[in-house]
């Protein structure tokens, strides 16, 4: 596909109407810092021929793209969907039909909380050929650049990742197993719901106490980190005046920020 | 760093020695697949004075190592620890002292399961700076490759990571929260307690026809997908004759992979 940036526009789309259907790469963006893309997933967006992105995906990320590739951003951010899922899924088949290399690039990775497996059903009824390329999901690029371990043997055997609103916009979490202890918990986007969520976690048994830290912008140089706990962290936020979309880690291992934030402290 | 490549070793080592002490870079090697290291894992690995790693990092990514870089295996197969993890925190200490550029490589992300934690904390304790590199966690990295969403909307709304054996080598999950209905249980290194698990499961209410998926050497070439049932997968484990180290992937997504597999149908 090298040889298409070199071509004059039309002739290069000319050659790809010509060709057999193309292949459609379901991307994992990572976290939100440009050094923490996969190597196969700089290499696919330096050579997409069409870029089809969310707004969670950075301007950095974006800037990987070959400037004559196609790039179109189908949101979606919370209650402002730009383009519905169907619409999406058809989009994707489209764009196969006419060029040889779609990149379907999401935030973190594609499988967790992204509706990867969706728009691939779709493909598959379409007899889309596809890959898939794993990227870092939120939980584990902002666990790390806040330094919270997600797992540790004094406190946390497992983790477990939500989501943090639903479709209607109301919280409808299994707060039994939520609230059970030695494990961490990850809230993607979880925000708006906040207060609610720790809320029911103490109705359903969980400590007054326990660690909860949020983070906005996570990974890149805009990040906050702010630490409280079940009790004040919704004041916390408050105060501090996150915005969305934020990652919210809760569990014992949150105590651990203090001694390992590593990323503020870079001289 | 580079210059030291170009330096007669002697040379190289007493310049290190006179330098101020040296950082630690806690690196996530991702699944397997060396094309999954991300670009600043990647950037480090190249420009290491020493790469001191497990047993789970392949070959391939230990290829990214400079040829001058000291390399020091650390283990750790089951049973078969190679360094006692006190021993691994003072050798870290201790190369920081001597090196520059100290990176510590763990397969998948190495704030999930990998005791990085622990090391860092061992760090802080010795006044030792350090950056940490998630990497793509096992989890996402061989779903991605054998088509198997960790979430969907029609299958589930979360997952969950545990690990299949402790210290002692005997499993002892939270059954109870691990048999919820609506989410997906992904078990780190599960091949030798297989059977126990899938039996727990079952008694504690979950459905003997719940989807299993095994997978060894995940996103590699040798990568072996093997999937059944609760009732039926350590069967078909035995006669698949897959070894450690595996992962686990228990839920109703486990039933997208015929559609979706994509790994083992490439050209």
């Amino acid at each position: 596909m090298f040889i298409d940036r070199a071509l004059p526009f039309s002739v290069s789309r000319m050659t790809r109407s010509i060709a057999r259907s193309g292949k459609v790469y379901l991307v994992g963006a990572g976290p939100g810092d440009p050094e923490l893309l996969t190597l196969r997933a700089a290499r696919l967006l330096e050579t997409a021929d069409v870029v089809v992105y969310d707004h969670l995906v950075t301007d950095a990320i974006m800037d990987f793209v070959a400037p004559e590739a196609l790039r179109i951003c189908v949101g979606k951010q919370r209650n402002n969907h730009t383009l519905p899922q169907e619409d999406i899924n058809q989009l994707l088949s489209g764009l196969a039909n006419t060029h040889q290399r779609v990149v379907r690039l999401k935030g973190g990775d594609p499988f967790i909380f992204g509706r990867g497996g969706e728009e691939l059903q779709s493909l598959v009824a379409n007899g889309i050929p596809f890959e898939v390329v794993p990227g870092v999901t939120a939980a584990c690029g902002v666990s790390s650049y806040a330094g919270i371990p997600l797992t540790h043997r004094d406190y946390a055997q497992s983790c477990t990742f939500v989501t943090g609103h639903l479709q209607d916009g109301s919280t409808n979490l299994d707060w039994t197993t939520l609230v059970r202890p030695r494990q961490t918990v990850v809230i993607y986007m979880g925000l708006g719901g906040l207060e609610e969520i720790c809320r029911q976690m103490m109705q359903h048994g969980a400590r007054p106490e326990l660690g909860v830290a949020v983070v906005q912008d996570g990974t890149t140089e805009s990040q906050k980190v702010i630490c409280g706990t079940l009790a004040d962290i919704a004041t916390r936020v408050a105060d501090g005046q996150l915005r969305s979309p934020c990652l919210t880690i809760i569990g014992d291992v949150v105590r651990l920020h203090p001694q390992l934030q590593w990323f503020s402290r870079r001289p």
